[in-house]
């Protein structure tokens, strides 16, 4: 079939992971509730998994490899949407969150806010004692 | 006075430049109902005229330089809160935010949904057409 014939379709995903070194940036919020949740990386396999398995992977920096969140404290994360920015560096995730998803115990990463004098407040209550979340690993 | 009579203090923040070559990975959400507007990057310079000047500042990769939101659109961001993440190495902005945050013209710049069969789906309204925008220019 010629192309001009063809139906008309919306562009498919294609995401620029060129900016940081083959990882995309990922911002995950709560479905229920929008709160940002965390920020972390993807590579290519960690976004194609999220999309297949419906579960949030991500490209973990720190230990050079694929990060199925939730995987060692159970605090796994199921995909409700996926929306790419308009550069298509960066995708936000709206996920059903299980417990913290914070390795220090909190719902939420961003649980300190700066104050007047650049001192860190805690804005949070801590869920779980991290000692108790698989040797702190998220 | 000796250090062990100092009043207690809260820890001052101290991010992370290094992880991502001397920048940050900033979030910001619309201080009105906390939808995430954009992700972009802060180096140090920027963080610190985000917190001095109540103004949103970021670093521009791709023009190489400090970058005051709004400055040629007019879309500013006026700073409500600054929360720093557990790794101190994203931190994410509540922000009172003029017109669009997207240089598309879009609300935010997650204006796409993936879906099922990874096509792009758009789910906002424009709010102004970019060739209005002083050249697309965010």
């Amino acid at each position: 079939m010629p192309s001009d014939t063809m139906p008309a379709q919306s562009p498919r995903v294609s995401l620029d992971f060129t900016k940081l070194g083959g990882l995309v940036t990922a911002v995950t919020v709560d479905a229920d509730n929008g709160e940002v949740l965390m920020v972390a990386y993807m590579n290519e396999e960690a976004f194609n998994l999220t999309l297949e398995t419906g579960r949030v992977h991500y490209f973990s920096r720190s230990r050079n490899q694929l990060w199925k969140k939730g995987e060692s404290s159970g605090n796994m994360q199921e995909v409700q949407e996926v929306r790419v920015d308009c550069d298509q560096d960066a995708v936000l995730i709206r996920a059903k969150q299980t417990g913290p998803a914070c390795h220090n115990g909190y719902r939420s990463c961003f649980y300190r806010t700066v104050d007047e004098s650049r001192g860190l407040r805690c804005n949070a209550e801590r869920l779980v004692d991290p000692k108790l979340m698989y040797g702190g690993k998220a």
